[in-house]
């Protein structure tokens, strides 16, 4: 049997375009010769189209969307996914489902059992598990289709089995001969290797091949890789489309290889391109074309600059450098040469005489007290003002060039150095920022970020001879005792007890749940780790807590 | 039988503070004579914990202070909410549980058994339901102990019945003579009158009386407005405890009424007290003891600064006008008044110097372009610099002062206006602003928000003879449009269908969805419509869609 899997980019929300996409892949697939054609979940709408599922007229367009996919197949069926009313009278309005489309109509719909509402996920807001599973008869062949999290009920994998209810295993009762998962699985570090391991689980468990077709393409925080796969009943992985891009991988079942086995990256460059895809995704799809970003000369804004102009092209990246008193000859230099290196525009705007102003108008409000963060402040917010202008002039989306580290324990100011609509480093540790400096030389050969950037002490330059440790622990401390009380939720004694010092410690969970307010506000950022300061995080402010 | 309903206003997280706070309602019921006092919902940890419940080690501190609290529990019996580990083998960690404390030990635990996971709520991501449900025998009197969403469950007052199971009935069946429920149910607009029938209702249909204990207090964006109420098996309310208060009211079941009923404000006074109350509690529980705010000359920000007036004392309210070259003699005057009126602290910043640099700075780099929107917000953010100056030098919290109406329509400036920590009245449409500043002054017995703020043409003051309504439609129509965009998920075409102009029903569609961005990094709200811009409306930003 030859399949094809239509590992596309939709646009969330965007019914019409993505549809058109979805009638494209049709062609191609069925000029392949394939039989069937896979698509990603909710491929009609775009993974995730959040609170657009509570409009009842965009579940019409979508329900009519799959009716004309329907219509385009003849020669060729095609498992699409959207949201379907739910007709029971008792539970949620809608399921998320799978429709066979086959002969020019939808012939089956299948839907989705287990319902992931944890991290990032939100389903049992919007939808009803679905009632049962059966199986989906293609051209003889009983296929036994399934969603997303349907394939992810593994106590093994997991830890803990999260629901009651095995749709894999009812399947396979049913006399499925072959698994088929639509997804929208988004991108973390680490998670493609995992995948492998659970897929291959499920499929040898159930003694079945496997095909697993992803999204791919960023929405907001949301990076999806792609990397869509076929498990032959042993586990072993027959074909992969590529990832971080759409791709039509189409596979002949019986083959070995059944089809292209397209290579994954590696860890810090499988970050790398989820930044990029990421950041392209964002910018494109809010409707823009340039990016601004302030440049330093510091490594956070030389990385946010690289990324953003692999993903956008250096023509549509304009880097600003903001002098002010306390800069140093070496930001000014190490900016300049980034740019010149990137073949980015670069500006200077100094904003001395702004802050002088600024000081002399509230001299007579600050009733003489010591200069402290106030002062600080108000310079990183002179700059977010200016960038803020230079965006509003000219359409340029603000890039924000914070990473983790800072956003974490706050060491970074509201509308100043965090005005933005896109943070790209916004799940990056410090350490990981410096690892991607030398990824990002190494890919291109030579010193594009300058050394200067990642060799010298990193500094805010808000106040006279000031470094980032002057505040806080080094980094690479920093971020290990963020790694377990952020991503790992490990409390205050358990971390001490792995070996930090605990004053460090509690300074640093400290800084963390008083800097809510602060996340509270940040630009939108991209989750590349297990845990990012965003949707799939979600801590109260006006809160009193130590744990 | 002698109850007390223990309406407590807890702080998120604090165990140890909100233990501490049982601790004394118990003793105050103890004496005042009931055998048994009831908290709300989880009132150990406050509601809603948010992802706080993620934490191994809250969730161990918060069972040892329920054996705490149990220990104390001699001579009176106690039911208290708190979130128990699932001993199940499979499915989500945590359920949503009541203790019944009586003679130093935990007695009994039941279970919420329907898991709200819609608007606000995400209980589904917590916990898992109740397996079962029972009744609690109290002094050889049979109690069905319910959980908030469980009385809920009502097709003829919610429209659809979301859950299969009917605990309310179960009960019933099982035995139960009187039912309580531990509630954490948030204020909105309209919500008591709808509460009093709905909870009537169940009270008819199974023929016993009824137990509502609510929690009160501001926690983040939500306002719990207490309220806590006894219903007998008529379905009338035989005891009302205070709104928007902490309370103990002991009632004896036998009488009539069974104790105080507390009576309950109307409409415009309700949604006043309600934006105290949250005002109150989101400054005082961050830590904050004064408030900063600009001060316009125009409604948003007078209405602002009487309900923080009203909120922390006028003393600890410090109102800054901000006048720039665009400003009207009455902004000044009127604010001036203003803060004379409310007796708070009044202070002056002009911004046309620091203005004037920012034009001189950027010239060379806006190449001749024609003064737009930038130039505007330019000054804005000076203004939100200026603020946040002060609010860093002084420890003052930032009040943002727009409403529901400019943030739906992305009539506001990211970094300017919008600077702050609580938006007061960022779920409060215009046409209601109006409304409020009649009403304080009504309350007041005088014109302590000047007439020339409620009645002059509302302005930005941004460019020369600038009003609102150069940009947006007359506010009662936007904001009728908005209630059936934002708030009732009407479609494009129904809105237009009932009777507003197209093309102004599409610009209005078009500027809410393309403000999402702004939305996201929107200072902390309070919610008192059924449906406000935050947790409980969640919309993706790139995104393409018009419905």
């Amino acid at each position: 049997m030859k399949l094809a899997l239509a590992q596309i980019n939709p646009v969330v929300g965007d019914i019409i375009g993505n549809t058109e996409k979805i009638l494209q892949f049709i062609e191609r697939a069925r000029s392949a010769g394939a039989s069937l054609v896979i698509f990603p979940e909710l491929s009609v709408m775009g993974y995730p189209p959040r609170d657009l599922l509570l409009k009842p007229r965009f579940i019409e367009a979508n329900v009519q969307a799959v009716a004309r996919i329907a219509r385009a197949c003849t020669g060729i069926a095609a498992l699409v996914g959207f949201a379907e009313v739910n007709t029971d009278l008792v539970g949620r309005r809608l399921r998320n489902a799978a429709a066979y489309c086959a002969e020019g109509e939808i012939r089956q719909v299948r839907y989705k059992s287990l319902l992931p509402t944890y991290d990032v996920f939100d389903e049992q807001r919007y939808f009803e598990p679905g009632p049962e599973v059966s199986i989906v008869e293609h051209q003889g062949q009983p296929l036994g289709v399934t969603i997303c999290e349907d394939l992810w009920n593994d106590e093994q994998m997991i830890g803990r089995r999260l629901y009651q209810r095995e749709p894999m295993a009812l399947l396979a009762e049913a006399g499925a001969k072959l698994m088929i998962n639509l997804s929208a699985s988004p991108f973390e570090r680490g998670k493609q290797p995992f995948r492998g391991r659970l897929f291959g689980n499920q499929a040898r468990r159930h003694g079945l091949p496997l095909v697993f077709v992803n999204q791919v393409g960023g929405n907001d925080e949301l990076i999806f890789d792609g990397a869509s796969m076929v498990l032959d009943a042993s586990g072993e992985v027959i074909a992969q489309a590529k990832p971080f891009t759409e791709d039509l991988l189409v596979v002949d079942l019986d083959g070995r290889p059944a089809g292209r086995i397209e290579p994954y990256p590696q860890d810090i460059a499988a970050i790398h391109d989820a930044l990029v895809l990421g950041t392209r995704d964002y910018v494109r799809k809010c409707g823009f074309k340039k990016v601004v970003l302030g440049l330093s000369g510091g490594i956070d804004s030389a990385v946010t600059a690289a990324l953003a102009a692999a993903a956008l092209g250096p023509e549509n990246v304009v880097g600003v450098a903001m002098p002010s008193r306390y800069s140093s000859d070496h930001s000014r230099t190490d900016a300049e040469l980034l740019a010149q290196n990137l073949g980015i525009t670069f500006k200077t705007i100094a904003i001395g005489a702004i802050h002088h102003v600024f000081e002399e108008e509230l001299r007579p409000h600050f009733e003489g007290r010591p200069p402290d963060l106030a002062e600080e402040n108000i310079q990183a917010r002179i700059r977010g003002n200016l960038l803020m202008a230079l965006s509003n002039k000219f359409g340029w989306l603000l890039l924000t060039t914070g990473n983790k580290s800072e956003l974490g324990v706050g060491y970074c100011t509201l509308y100043g150095d965090m005005a933005g609509g896109l943070a790209v480093l916004s799940d990056v540790p410090k350490t990981l920022v410096y690892q991607m400096a030398r990824h990002i030389n190494e890919r291109a050969g030579r010193a594009v970020i300058p050394e200067g950037s990642i060799t010298k002490p990193p500094s805010a330059e808000l106040r006279p001879d000031q470094t980032d440790q002057d505040s806080l622990p080094p980094y690479d401390v920093l971020d290990a005792i963020l790694e377990q009380y952020v991503n790992e939720e490990k409390s205050l004694d358990e971390i001490i007890a792995a070996g930090f010092d605990a004053d460090v410690v509690q300074k640093v969970i400290r800084l963390v749940d008083t800097s809510e307010y602060k996340r509270k506000q940040a630009a939108q950022g991209l989750k590349v780790t297990s845990r990012a300061f965003g949707i799939g995080r979600r801590m109260p402010i006006a809160a009193r807590f130590r744990y």
